[in-house]
């Protein structure tokens, strides 16, 4: 399945702009009664919930409810309100070994907090800061179901699904001290999206194709069977000490190729259009402003 | 004024121990309406409305409602739900100076989960996990009113007040790789109340003592006096690049006499029992399940 949270024409509450959590049938999404996929992965059911409305959908031979076509879908952030985004560095071996390094025994994790998501086609917006705003693509897995003191089978069992992002970082402040967070931390930066598909239609230790583009220009290009940690273990090892509620999101690091990394040092510009695709996913395409 | 989370005598909808969120008057508590202070300071008016129930009890010489005598009160987390934790490393001028290091420019930050969080008389709970467990007593600021790019000016004013916090550590778990979280975040590890006092009553810069005792021997003694980021500089800091929100909680560091500075270390032991005190606040008393 694919699912996402798509913008509709009504107006929320306060005037914004109101969502709604959807399933893809064909061309078309199907509108759940979830607000967004955090209310939707919050519920109990929520697979039996999706697939229903597809059932419903194929059978019908139309679509019963309200749809919107794929093609003219605009997508909020994919899971506006994780309780817990947990973010791991150093994860694809072709990257450590072309820096030299040895591959790590224990994952690298760092904390972010949910104001930090953005949603496709939002600025990632650092304006007045001056930073220097650099690009990291991303698979990011989303959690299904609750877990605690889970095994790697238990923490694959418990994947919603999987959808792309990018952990944007101000790497003037992220190295301002020993500790990563306050570059990774800015609200409204962190691209999240467009879609969550199942780990039945996407799997990334068979291996997928993550890239980032800049104005069109690629700059990174993995794939996730080189990841040293895969989804299964990082949940698995992050649940020993935390535990996970279903619609929690966890960063799984990034290929080589970021801005830092070039010599010499390339970093974002205003304006800049960042393009962050994983195979199989989608495509998140978000403008900078400096 | 002194205000608290206080554990009734009612059940909560799961069964549990309820919880009132209340406010000193003489020796007694006077209950309010909301169910804890993540509640009360979530809610517009929150001073007034705690200074009108202690002002209500003095004037009728009694105390109308409900109350509790101070002497016979237990304390649940004094904020249960706060949406960011973010912790403040290296902050004691006199700590640095001992280790012979410069004075920093930026605050280190780090983040943790509410998840982490337990009361005053809750087991520090690391079983299972033969972890290298460590004290860190500190002053921990709440956040009393929306933040977003304030002056230290601002910051200052929409202070609610102070509390007590142990950011009991991992240390095996905080020195696997580069980032401290993973050591930082472990469930229900990080003891904290048990009062909120508010700043017309407790003045971190003119200096509190911070003290930390293992089993009834003092482990560490430090004075706010001494911190390099005061609390109104960390949220003006923070709030460059996140939003704070009432109820939101800063831990701001701790001072000398970890265990880990210790020669040989000396590390935390399955029944020892952690005493946290902050001058002018109030006292936590924790037991280690290792």
């Amino acid at each position: 399945m694919r699912l996402a949270t798509v913008i509709t024409a009504a107006r929320d509450a306060r005037g914004g702009p109101a969502t709604r959590a959807a399933v893809q049938s064909g061309d078309r999404f199907v509108l759940l009664a979830a607000q967004d996929l955090s209310e939707l992965l919050g519920s109990a059911g929520w697979r039996e919930q999706a697939a229903a409305a597809v059932a419903a959908a194929e059978t019908a031979g139309g679509l019963p409810g309200e749809s919107i076509p794929v093609s003219a879908a605009r997508f909020a952030t994919v899971l506006p309100r994780p309780a817990k985004v947990i973010c791991c560095g150093l994860n694809y071996a072709d990257h450590i070994a072309e820096m030299g390094r040895e591959l790590p025994e224990y994952p690298t994790l760092f904390a972010k907090y949910a104001d930090t998501l953005i949603g496709d086609g939002e600025v990632i917006d650092a304006a007045g800061h001056g930073a220097r705003l650099d690009w990291e693509a991303e698979l990011a897995v989303v959690v299904g179901a609750p877990l605690k003191n889970a095994s790697p089978e238990e923490a694959s069992a418990a994947i919603a699904g999987y959808t792309v992002a990018n952990d944007i970082s101000m790497r003037d402040w992220q190295s301002r001290t020993l500790q990563w967070f306050q570059g990774k931390a800015f609200d409204r930066t962190t691209p999240l999206g467009p879609v969550l598909v199942t780990p039945d239609e996407c799997d990334p230790e068979a291996g997928v194709r993550v890239r980032c583009l800049v104005n069109g220009e690629e700059v990174q290009n993995g794939n996730t069977r080189t990841l040293v940690f895969t989804a299964a273990a990082l949940l698995s090892y992050i649940s020993t000490f935390t535990r996970l509620s279903p619609g929690d999101v966890i960063l799984t690091g990034t290929p080589g190729g970021v801005g830092m990394g070039a010599v010499p040092p390339r970093f974002l510009h205003d304006g800049d259009v960042v393009t962050t695709e994983v195979e199989g996913i989608g495509t998140l395409t978000n403008t900078v402003r400096l």
